[in-house]
This record gives structure tokens, sequence and C-alpha cells, in this order.
């Protein structure tokens, strides 16, 4: 299979996980919501290891969130330079249910509800050992070819990647960890805190998750842009300071960036481009003040066009944002103490079978009024 | 006068500085070379401050080189969004002896050789107060228009921004402390250290000086690019560990980033864009490693073309440079201890005249086996 | 005037003050209350420049909060290396209205109500320029000996010291910004954030600042110590996420150590040690965790015996707090929002006369229930 | 075997590594040198895993140095708060030659000369996830009870914490980067870079590595302070900027620093506390600028009474230094462009048997003109 046609693929189950970590076979017990094709859909077997390693925990799945990059696997076969060539697992949005665990596992036990961190690095490059492990070379992630995601009945995982939900943190709130985890990597990457006015540029799912994550950094002013009345609304109900709407033009940029500081009452120290597109990287570059942090967060455009030269003159600093690190016990910690509610942002629910994930997808396609899609197991 | 015509260029001495601290008047003792239009330099008197304040000096300029600014002000009656709209002295990189001293100077005494400098910020705002001075939005700079420069027999200047040489350091040495401030400057930014490779993209006076700041912090290899096989020649001279030959052409980029790469033996850590072009940061957000840090000194370009989006989602940072802060008593004391060793970047001198000035403007502006032409006063 | 003998304290209203910048004379316009001797208070005239300069405005005062070293010179003398000599204007957590503007100033006018930020600084040094001013070694700083302080009907003072209150701040609380700034300060040198738990040693007003500024910084959880249970009650309604009582034996730091580690519920990043003796020092050093931060605020004991070595083998870190800087907007910005509320700890006030000032210092050194004793004028 | 008595050192070969990775057992073929009690050496043989596990190397050692903390153990079967309870082999700083890998790992062959990074981290926990990995809960360090050293003919080692020797860098050298590291990570704490004046208090081994690296980093000026003349002999030769002969007394310290200021000849940026005494305490905190920091290195006392308030005072921070992090490849740059030359270092060398290393152990011990005593085996 590879993404310069489809007819390879033929009535095959196997597939191959990035490391021999996990793979399918044609035994039924582990089902789960495989990408067979653009636009093709499929519950199929998913095989687990026949035994566990000594670190590594079983999880029966019960939440996963359909993420942008899952929804442009499905429609396009790649994301950025990742390209799905076999059969591959969707889904890396994730809790579930602590099912059984390697011999040397010491701080969960069965039953325990956990948040599955998606990324499993190799804890020995140059990276890995510098804190950096989101950016580990070898870095295996779910649903990122070739590896396969989590959108499964089951699937086996590193327990030290496997995060213990407090007692009133629910297990959809534990899958919203994923999303949350940008933003919140984000701000800490930008500097965000008391004295720091925060631009978002984009209310999708990880525009807002980036807002509430800037609030509870301490953030006095977020203001939001998008260009969807119905986003910005959503944005102004689940906190915002200020919102504006704004244009696809580019020839619109200098007087957005006018009605942007004039809507935040002063200079903007920070700016999130949760779209990263040549209008939104434009618009950041002029709108952030001199000195001030811009995330790109959002991969929109690959190539841009932008004034990159007078914003370097001012010292605005473009900050490239990758996943996460270290963000998942805070990110627990943000929920369960009310600092941020994400419940607001699941808009739609749906069950686990093969109808239920096309459609769930297909609504997470459509955008519209949904946010986050999820699905119950 | 103005950008639109020239025909405005009267023979008129009376200019105005930025902030009303230095005005010209007709009578001829401090002599002054005046950009006053397009490629007319002309040496006219330039009045100075009647009185000396408490805290500024009087001094006798001694030595000036030339910057690529100064050449584009002649040239094009601006540079980036300054422009030249009354005749203004030139010059910045700039020391002298001190003739005068202000009623509560105590670091300084008549005599001192010092080097300039050569911009006042105002100390008040928060950047200023934060450490940041050179985004002072109200910084007064010599030779960014309307203020006035320092290629003149005498100046006014705020005597904390004169600093005194140590004894074994030149006139011309204390000049060559301007640009060498961009290299400390960028090198800092970057957090250049014994871990440190380094690609610097172009070879002209900024490039070396930023690879001679990149050895001075610790960096075991520089690596230096640029378009012409002389000025490898130059940076292989002044200790480029490698030099690699490069096109104007960005279809070019991929292969040259290999070879880069090649030339490094390892990782690029940091990336210092010396030219400012599509090209080069294209070169640049490809080459720098994963988490590695890019600075954007060159200004060729205003808008660029560039795959941002990639080198974010590798979490390479595109850090502005702009001028410097706080780097005049480490670069004396780089120099006195010599760490590095400026001197074989001036290339060509020309007395104080006319003649000598459109002379040296113009070896200035053609640019070949020249680096740094200096004025001896 | 000196420690050493109170006789020298005659009927002499001549003091000067640090640089020259305000006199007093026996002109009796300006009142302001003097020490001028060991618990001898004084109302006597105190003479402010003839003319304002550029840079500066006179401002009425209308509120002033008595801090520990205001009334340790009172008691003592001095504080910590700093000696009255001569007798010296006491307070310097101030604010009130602008009565008169120079020439130059633009960002306020008469009638507008101001904070005073207290400290001078040369802006001209090194740790000036580089944006550490509070350590500037020519600092002035109100009632700092020889500098007078500001519990006076009227004092001169640099325009960009004095930043405007938002409309729904009171003097009172522009005053308080004086104490916050120092608990913003210690929690920005330490990294407060969203994951950072803080433990508290002191519950006096700047330990509550800095329980209030932890919390506005993000952090979820701060565990406040002290030796008063009448001042723990108070941390609690101020929103202490839990307190401990601790004694003054230093016998009992190890099962104290075991309290506070488990009234936080997890690992303490960061100790601010708002007392400065051997015990609360000896307590941070093991109450912390391996690589968090201690900050060393408070100054009681000049030295400590302290095992610091086990501490380092940890590398735990010991930060020096003092006093603070780039404080005043944000903490104004953090009273406006709401996020801050510094009213309950202005537990007194009084008027503006000798006795008013002599009942109020004396209050304020009784502690008791009072927090901060207020002056209004 | 414990401390409270030797009478429970039988003749057993049998003692228990931190976490069953490597067992002595009565078989002889891969003899080492073992702590048995007090000045009690023994060469007895070592018993290593009988299987190799995927990710690690056999290494055949080679070269051996002594450190203080070996000789700390055989002398007190204690250092800091480990305790020497079962017999022990000793040494951790150590290089030698690959000679089996195991199935995964690619970065190296048998044959490779290595040097072997001390410490297993568990790579899992929170400290090591942010790059801490040195303040690992779960650490394994070489010679660390109860984990067993290398003084041995082979030992079993993770292969990502075996670094392969460039070319010209001998086995001796590859030893000596284990104490080279921690004036590395030091000089990374402290933040030491080409405006850094260092103070070394200490000329012992630590100090000396501290110097080293702080010339590399790009220190312009080092000043060591000991209490030997002999060895502020060997810091002058080896490149010390000036040195100071202290005494041990209390009473000295303000003249001295006066001394180290002097010598200096500017304000003292970072000082490195290589002794960890009272007294070094003492005038470090007294002679470091304000602002700057101290390096808490040296262990040599418990507890200090120390003037911690005036230097907090001052903002001056105690950073503690424990081991090191990600400085391997970097001290094999160094050593191998030449940038620091450790072989000066080693002074004595001893072959590998019991009476050699009992020699071998009082030579260290008896300190004198020693500074490394090194194996060769």
């Amino acid at each position: 299979m590879g993404v310069e046609g489809e007819t390879k693929f033929v009535a095959t189950e196997q597939g191959h996980s990035g490391n021999g970590a996990q793979e399918e076979v044609s035994s039924g017990e582990n089902l789960a919501v495989w990408v067979c094709g653009i636009d093709d859909l499929k519950m199929k077997p998913f095989k687990l290891p026949s035994t566990l390693g000594n670190d590594e925990v079983r999880v029966r799945i019960k939440a996963v969130g359909i993420c942008g990059s899952d929804v442009h696997y499905l429609k396009h076969l790649r994301c950025g330079d990742f390209i799905v060539k076999e059969p591959m697992v969707i889904g890396h949005e994730c809790a579930g249910i602590v099912e059984e665990i390697g011999k040397d596992v010491e701080h969960l036990k069965v039953g325990d509800r956990v948040a599955l961190e998606p990324g499993i690095a190799c804890h020995r490059c140059d990276l890995c050992k510098e804190g950096c492990y989101n950016l580990c070379p070898k870095m295996q992630f779910f649903a990122t070819p070739p590896v396969h995601g989590s959108l499964a009945q089951e699937v086996v995982h590193p327990a030290d990647l496997c995060f213990k939900l407090p007692e009133n943190v629910t297990l959809e709130e534990g899958a919203m960890c994923e999303p949350l985890s940008v933003g919140v990597h984000a701000c800490r990457r930008a500097g965000v805190g008391p004295p720091t006015k925060v631009l978002i540029l984009g209310a999708g799912p990880i525009g807002l998750v980036t807002m509430l994550s800037a609030h509870a950094f301490g953030s006095p002013k977020v203001v939001v842009a998008d260009i969807s009345p119905e986003r910005l609304k959503v944005a102004k109900e689940l906190g915002a300071d200020a919102t504006v709407l704004v244009s696809t033009d580019v020839k619109d940029v200098d007087k957005e960036v006018t009605a942007l500081q004039e809507a935040m009452g002063g200079r903007i120290d920070v700016t999130c481009d949760c779209a990263g597109v040549t209008k939104t990287m434009t618009t950041a570059l002029k709108a952030t003040r001199s000195g001030g942090n811009i995330c790109l967060i959002g991969m929109g455009h690959h190539d841009m066009t932008v004034p990159l030269t007078p914003a370097a003159a001012r010292e605005v600093n473009v900050l490239g944002v990758f996943r996460y690190r270290n963000t998942y016990p805070l990110c627990l910690d943000l929920i369960s103490s009310g600092r941020i509610n994400v419940k607001p942002l699941i808009t739609d629910r749906f069950g686990f079978s093969e109808t239920e994930a096309k459609n769930a997808f297909e609504r997470s396609a459509n955008g519209g009024s949904s946010i986050k899609v999820m699905f119950n197991l």
C-alpha cells in the first residue's frame, strides 16, 4: 500500500508496526479501526504481542478522541513527511483501564484508569537524555506511520507513559490530556506567565486548548482570532477575553493587526499560530511586540511567504512547537484541580463500530460546530 | 530633502538631530561627512551642543569604520524602515579620545582613548529596564535617521557609552567593537558554547565577526558558506574550520545542505544567517538540527518564501538579532586578551577629507577583497 | 547623629539626602515623619528641591504602609549594613496623586493617581543595563539611609517610577504594590508556574504576599508554615492550601519536614524562606525536592548554621532575593484584574500626625493580629 | 557488613549489586578490587551476568582512576549518606575496550575503545525525562553502595553509556572524562562564558578540572586558591591565571577575599567551591559579585556556619552541583580537539594486583604531589 495507489490494499490484515512492538493477525479478539486506504476505514482485528514486557501494561481503551492528523491520514494517507504505506490502526488521544501489568511495574495496578501518552521515545539518544524526548529521531508515536494507533479495544504500552487518573478525572478527560499537552507545551516554550498577553490565531481544538493553557499559566488576557464566527463564539464561551473575526485574505493583515492590538489593549507578548499558514504567520510577525515570541503550532502550509526580516529586526522569535514533553502529570493536575475544564470541548460522541467510526471521522472532518469528536468504547 | 527627490538638497548646513542633542551650523570648526542625497557625500561643519551635559563627554574621533548600512543610506537614502529626510552625518563604528568630560563623569578623564557604543536608549521604558535596551522604541543611534552619525572630528556622547580602551587595544580595534558586538550578541542569543557547532551563512564583515565570536564562545567547529571564493578564502584564513561555496539558486539548497552537514561532520546546532535572503534562510531551516537555533542577522530580503513549518516540526527556532546589548566591555576584553583578533578585518584605510570619504565609500560599496574600510582622522 | 549615641540628636532639621535630591529646611510646608533616634519619631518639615527635574513629578502622598525595615530603623537605627547616621524621613510603601510634572514627562498628568516604586537606580552601570537594576550599587531607595523616605505630604520622584493606577485600584492598593513586588520577584526568580508546589516559611506580610503571588503564577498548591497559629489562620483565610504550625527549635526540623511534605501531598518544588533564620533555612534545605529552588527572602540571621552540602548533593539551589525589579506594572495588573486581592492584608489604618505615627509604628512593631499598618494622608 | 562493626566481614564473596545486575561468585575468571572493610582492599573474582542484555556491552577495562570518594569508602566505609554494608567492587572513572555487544547495539562494535559513564539512570522518572538524570532517585552508579564499581578486568554496562573514543584520545584520557565531567557540569550550571571571571576554591583534582573547563567555556580569567603551595604551583602550570595561598582560619576570610578580588582584577562572577567547608563557602559568599553564582561542588562539611543572608541580599545564588549529566560527548570532544589537556593531571600509575591496588590507594590518600592516580589494566 502506498500513496501512489490503493490497488495494493488487498484483504490483508498483516501490517507492520514501527519496531515490532505490535502486530496484527487474523485472529479476531482485539478489534481496532484501521485506515486501509483513502477514505477507507475498517474495523479489523489487531494482534497484540503475545507476552507483556516487564515495563509494559495492557490497557483496555475506553475513550479516544479524533485529531486533525487522524483525519488527514484518512483523507490523504499522509501528514507532513509521514506516509501511510500499510494499513494502520488510527487514533492516539486515548485513555483506558489497566488490564495487566508487567512484572517490574510498580506505580500501576490492574483496574487503574490511565491516560496514555502516545509517544515512545528511545531514552538513549542525546535529545532524550537532554529532556527533549519529543524530538527523538526514533520516536514511535501512536498512529504515525508505520506505528499503529490506539483506536482499539486493547493496546500494550510502556507503563511510564500511562498516567493514573485522579478520582475526579473522567476517562474522556484523560484522553483530552493529549491535545491539551500541545497547548501546555506551547505556553512553556513561549514563557507564558502572569505578565504575558497572548494572541491565539485559530480557534480549532488546538487553539482552544492553547487558550485554556495560557490562562492556567497566568496570562491576564488571551485574544483569539479565527475566520469562523461560530468558532469565535465557542472561544468566547470557553473564556477568551476577546475575539476578532479575520479573513483569509493576506491584504487584510495590516488592518487586522491593528484590530488585534486594540482588542488586546496593550502589547502582544506571545502569539500562538495554530493554523500555520502564510496569512496567520504574517499576522503573527507583525502583531507581536519587540522581543516577543511566536509559537508555530499549526502546520497548514509547508512553505510560507512571510516578512521574517522586519520581525527579526525587532527580535521577535519564532519558536517551533512539536507535540510536547513532560506534560501529562501537569495536564491531569490542571484538570483535576479545575484550573482547566476540557469537558466543553467534547462536542460529539460515537460508539465503537465500523459504522460509528466512519460517521465520527466524517463529523470531525466537516468541522462546523464540532470541536472534539470522542469515541466511547 | 527626501527620498522622492534630490532637488531639495540645497546648500543648507541646517540639519536636525533626532532629539535636539546635536545640531550643525555654518560655523566651520567641527567638520563631518554628510549624506546630502543619493551618492552625494559632503564634508561640512557639524555643530555640537554648546554646553556639555553632566553625564556627557566630548570625544575627538580618531577611527571610523564603514558599515553596510552607511553605504545603503548613501546609495538609497534608506535602510529598512529608516529614511534619510534631511542631510545626515554618516558613520557609527567609531573610537576616539576624550577631550572634555561632564561634571558627573567619574570613570573617564581627558585624554582617555574610548570606543563609543553608538545607541542612546531611554533607560526608562520596560524594554530598557528589562535589559533589552537595543529594542528601546526611543533609541537614538548614530547615523540612523534622523540622528546624526559620528564620522566627524568631534562628537558629544553619554559617558556611559564610552568605554575606555585597554592599553594594548588600538583606536581602530576600538571602532571594530561595533561590528564585533553583532557577532557576540548573536552567539549569546543562540547559546553558543563548547558543544555548539555553528554554521555561518555569508562571509561578509558580519559573517566574519560572528565566526570569530563563535570560536571565542567555545564552539568546536564553525563552517562558513558564501557565494564568493575570495570571501571564503578570507574566512579560512581568519579561522573557519571549513568553508563551502554555495550558489544563489534556491534549487541547489538540498544538495548544499548535504554538503554543509558533511563539512560540519556532525549535526549543526546553530546557524547564523548573515545574509537574510530567501535562499539562506531556506538553507538554515533545512540544515539546522532538531531543537537547534537560527539567528537571523542579515536583512537582505523583507519577505521570504521559506519552509518554516517543517522546521517548526523539528522545534528549530528562528531568533531575531538586532544590533546588540551589553557587549562593549566583553568585546574590548576579547580583543585585549587576544582571544579575538579583528585587525585582519581592516583591509582599507582612508584619511578624513571629502575626496577620501568618497573613495572610501566607493571602496566599501564595491566589496571585492575589501572587508572593513576604516577612516583615520 | 549615629548609632553610637543619641545625644547628637539636637533640634536640627538639617538632614542630608543621599545624593542631594531632597533636603529638609525649617520652613514648614511639607511635613514628614522623621526617625530622629532610637524610638524617636518626629513630625517635621521636609524640604523638597526648589525646581522639578524634567523627568520628575511631584506627588501628594495619600497612602503609606509600614514595613518591617521601617520599624527596624526606628528601633535600632540600622537594618543590615545600612545605618541611620542623620535624621531620616521614614516610609517607602506609598501611593499618591500627581501634583506637578516635569517638562519631559509624557505618560502622566496632574491629578493622576500613582504608585511609587521606591528605588532610583543609576541606569548606567552594568547591572542596570543588564536589567538587574535592583542590584545597582548606586541605588537610592526611599528610607534606606542616607536617602529619605516617603512618609511625607509630598515627595519628588522620577516619573518613570510612578505608575498610574487603574481606575479600580485604590491608593492603598497602590501602596501595597511595594511588598507585593517582593513576592512577585521571588516567584519569578524561582520559576513558579502551574506545576510548582510552593512551601512558604513565615506567614508575615512578605510570606503572605509570596503566597498570593505563587497562586497568581499558577501554583497548584501553596503550604504555609509559621510559629503563630494566629498568622496561620490568616494565611488560611487568604488562600493557603494548607498550613503547618512549627516550632523555633531546630531539633524539630526532621519531623516538621515530614509534616510539611505530607501537607503538600507531593514533592516541594520551591521553598520561600521569608524568615531567614537558621531553622527555617535548615527546613528549606531538607524539605525541597532534588533540583528544586529555595528563595532566601527573609533576613533574620546574618550567619546561619545549615546543612548546605547534602542539599547541594541534590542540586537544590539557594537563590538570593533582594527587593524586586520590573514588577510594578504586573502588580497593578494582578490587583486590577482581581487575580490578587491585597485588601485583606491591610489590618490597621492611621492618620498623619506625630501621635498617630507613634501609635502606628507601635502597632506594627507589636505584630499580633496586625499584618499591614497603613497611613492615610 | 556495616559501619557499626567489621566483624561481619567474613570470608564471603557473595555481595549484592544494587538491582541484581551484577553478582560476584567464587569462580575466578573476572578479577576485581573489592573494599571488604576499613582499609581492607582485596583482589577477588567478580561475577558478571551470564547473559548480556540486548542494549548492553561487555567491556575489558584498561584504565581506572581513583577518586576521592573511592578513598573515602575505603577509609570510612561511607561517603555522605551512602554506606558500604557488603563488600563492594571499587572504582568508577574508567575506560576500556568493547569485548561483546548486545543484539540491539548499533553504535559500537567489538574492539572499540570506550569511556564509560558510570551512572545508570532509570530513564522513566520525572527527573530523567526532564533531562536531569543525574538526580534520578533510582540511579545506580559504579562504586556507590550497594552498586559495584569498575576496577575490574571486565564489566557489563549499558551501551548508551559507553562512548567511543576518538582515535587521538587515549584510554587514560577516556577515564579522565569522569572527573572532567564534574567541572564541565559546574561551568554549565553556573553559565560560564567569555565574560565570566571564575574563582576556584580548592586545587585538588576537581578544582583543576573545573579550572580547565572554565577556560574551555571561554572564561577570560580563572583564579585558584588553596592551602597548599604545591597544589597552587600545579594549578599555575596547568593554566591558572593567578593563584592565591589561603589559610584554614575563618578569621582570615575578609583579607583573603580582598586578595582574591585583587588577583582577579575585577569582579568575581562565579565561584566554584571545590572544598565545601565552612571557610571556603564563607569566602565564596563574600567574594562573589552581586547577582553572581556559587557552585557548591566539594562536600567537605555536612553543616556549615555561613553568612548566607548578606549574600542573598546581593542576589548571589548557591547552586548545588552533583556529578553531571550529558557531558561525555563534550568531554571527549574537548580532549580530542586539544581544547583541554587532562594528561598532566595523571601523576601516578599502578598495575592491576592487590598489592598495586593497596599502594595506589595509599598514594591517592596521601595527596602530596599526586593529583590523579591511575590504574592500567
